[in-house]
C-alpha cells in the first residue's frame, strides 16, 4: 500500500465521515460553521486522540488537505443535501473504507513508536470509532457506536487480522490490505445479518 | 503588547469566561464546586487543547493565577449574583475583550512553535471558542457556539487580520493590536446588526 | 506503600471504577461493547488526561491489566448483574479505596515531573474524579459530581493532607498512607452526615 493509494483512500475516507458528521450536525439545525465543525471532528478526532497518546504531532496539522476535503464535504452537503440522501449506500461503502484505512494507519502508527500489538489494537479502533464518538457529543445524544457495536468491532476483528499476517510475516502492502478488507467484509455482513451483541440491561432499577 | 499588558488583558479574559461558566452552571443548579469546575473549564479549556495540540505544558499549570481568578469568579458570582446579572452588557466587552486577547496568544504560540499559518489561526479560534464548547457539553447542552457562529468567525477574522499584518512584516505589537481589535469589532458589529451564518436543513428526514 | 501493595489496590480500585461506569451504562440500555467502553473510560479516564497534561505516557498503554480487569468487570456484571446490586455498600467501600489511591498515584506523578503542590492537588483529584464525569458525558447525563460535590473533595482533602505530611517531611509510606485515610474518611463521614456544598442559584432568569 505506497503512500499515494494511502492518501486517497485517506481522502476518501475523511470525505466520508466529514460527510456523516456534517449531515448529523444538519438533523440538529446546526449553522455552518458548527456543521463544519462537526463534520471535522468526526473525520479527524480519532486519529488526534490517537496522536496525543502516542505523543506524536497531530496528523491533521502537517498537512492541510483535511480542513479542506471538509470543506468540500460541508458545500456537498450544501448543494446535493437532498441528492446525496439517495447515495446512502455508496456513502455506506466510502464509510467502511475509510474506517478500514482508519483502522490500519492507527496500527501502523502504534507499531512505529514501538507499542506491543494489543495498544496498536486499541488505537486502530481509537482511531476508527472515536471522532463519531466526540460527533455524538457534539450533537448532544448518546454515541450510537454503544448501541450499534458491529462497528468497533469490526476495528478490533481487522487489528486481529494485522496481527495474524505481521507474525506470519506476510509484506506490509498484503497485511494491509488483509486487514482492511476484514473490516470492510466484518462490517458488510454484521448490516447484512444482523449482528449485533447483546445488551446488558437488568440493572435498570439500581442507583449509583 | 508588553508582558504585563498581556497579563492584565489574560486575567480580565479569564475573569469574565469563568464568570460565564460559572453563570450557565448556576442555571443548571451545580453546587458551588461544579460550578468553580465549569468556571474554570471554560476558562482555560480553549488553551489546554491548544497546549496538548502543541506539545507544550499546560499554562494554567505554570501559573495559580488561572485557578485563583476562577476562585474570585466563583465568590463574586456568590455575592453579587443578582447585582452581576445587570452588567450583562459590561460582560460582553469584557468576554470580548478576553476572547481577542486568548486568540492571539494562541496564534503567537502557534508560530513560535514552528507551525504555519493555517495552524496558527486554528489554534487561535481553539484557544478562543474551546473552553465554551467543553462548558456546554458539561452542562449537557448542545454547544451553544454551533447556532451563534459569529463568535468562532470572529476568531477567525482576527486570525485573518493577523496574517496580514505579520505579512506586511508591521511590528509585533502593531499586528497584535490590529488582530486583537478585529475579533472584537467583528463580535461588535455580529451582535448589533444580528450577523449570522444560514442553518443547515432538509436533511431532518434521513437516518444515517 | 511498596510497588506490589499499590498494584493490588490500583486493581481493586479499576475494577470498582469499571464496575461502577458499567453499571450505569447497563441502565441506558448500552450493548456489552459500549458498556465496556464506559466501564473502561470511568476506570483510567482520569489517569490519562494526567498522563497527557503531565506529558507522561498513558499508564494504561504500558500494561494490559487495566484493559483486562475492565473485561471481568464487564463479565462480572453479566453473570452477577442482580446479586452485585446486593453488594452496593461493598462497592462504596471499594470505590473509596480506589479514589485513594488514584489520588496519591496522581501527586506522586505530578511531584516527580517537578511540578508545584498545587498541581499536584489539581492533577491528585483529576486522576480520582475526572473518570466519572467522563462517563456521565458519555451516557449523555450532566455530571453527578457537579452535584455530588464531596467525592472530589475528598480529593482535594486528600491533597492537603499529602502536602501536610510531607512538607513535615514523613517517610513516603506513612504519607501516602494518612493521605489515602484522609480521602476514604472525608467521603465515608460526608455521606454518613450528609455533607453537602451549597446549591449555586438565583440566576436561573438569567440568558448568557
Amino acid at each position: 500500500m505506497g503512500n499515494t493509494f494511502v492518501s486517497i483512500i485517506e481522502i476518501i475516507g475523511t470525505l466520508a465521515f466529514a460527510i456523516s458528521g456534517i449531515r448529523l450536525a444538519s438533523a440538529k439545525q446546526f449553522d455552518w460553521f458548527g456543521a463544519y465543525v462537526v463534520g471535522l471532528v468526526t473525520a479527524i478526532g480519532g486519529g488526534t486522540l490517537r496522536d496525543l497518546l502516542l505523543n506524536l504531532p497531530p496528523f491533521w496539522m502537517q498537512n492541510s488537505i483535511y480542513l479542506t476535503v471538509t470543506g468540500i464535504a460541508l458545500v456537498a452537503v450544501i448543494v446535493f443535501g437532498k441528492f446525496l440522501i439517495r447515495l446512502q449506500n455508496t456513502f455506506f461503502v466510502f464509510d467502511s473504507i475509510g474506517l478500514a484505512l482508519f483502522v490500519v494507519v492507527g496500527i501502523q502508527k502504534s507499531l512505529a513508536v514501538g507499542y506491543p500489538f494489543w495498544v496498536a489494537i486499541v488505537m486502530g479502533t481509537i482511531t476508527g470509532a472515536f471522532g463519531g464518538i466526540i460527533r455524538d457529543i457534539l450533537i448532544n445524544e448518546e454515541p450510537l457506536i454503544f448501541r450499534k457495536d458491529i462497528y468497533a468491532l469490526a476495528c478490533i476483528v481487522g487489528g486481529i487480522f494485522y496481527w495474524g499476517c505481521y507474525t506470519l510475516q506476510l509484506p506490509d502492502e498484503i497485511t494491509q490490505s488483509i486487514a482492511a478488507a476484514s473490516v470492510i467484509l466484518t462490517r458488510f455482513a454484521a448490516v447484512k445479518y444482523h449482528w449485533g451483541l447483546p445488551v446488558l440491561h437488568g440493572n435498570d432499577d439500581e442507583s449509583n
